[in-house]
């Protein structure tokens, strides 16, 4: 980590090398990028006629919805936590 | 909603209109849709020279770092929760 604080990882997804400038650690950028890699390929899987851009936008589409949902129970488990930490205060 | 309880619902992706087919209401994909839309402009407004499935690829990149920074969260809280009410059993 250098005095900036800023991480530079490169990663290969769907047969192309990015280069991921950040804060994150490496171990976490290498999982990520994996997860995106793997879904991709799942995708493609199933749509075998999608060209690349196509398909990038569907794995984002798949992975926002996952995330908006895990999110939700999230935010209502969080709601649930502070009630009953009120009802023992 | 058919019988098969399968939705489609047609959006609209950084320009190019994408149909999805699912269990999903069409108000979730809608907003998934505009969700991704959005930070793909942004990440493209920092990186002017990418194409569109890089851009599409780093979306997806940093939507599930954000995803799984999110889901280890809502993990650790799902087990403070659980302490908790062993503690008042």
């Amino acid at each position: 980590v250098s005095h900036t604080n800023k991480v530079r990882t490169t990663v290969q997804i769907h047969g192309q090398r990015y280069t991921v400038v950040g804060k994150e650690p490496s171990s976490h950028i290498r999982m990520v990028a994996s997860m995106v890699d793997d879904k991709m390929r799942e995708i493609k899987g199933k749509n075998i006629s999608l060209d690349t851009s196509q398909l990038a936008v569907l794995t984002a589409l798949n992975i926002v919805s996952e995330h908006v949902k895990i999110k939700e129970e999230y935010e209502q488990l969080l709601k649930k936590l502070e009630k009953e930490e009120d009802n023992n205060a």
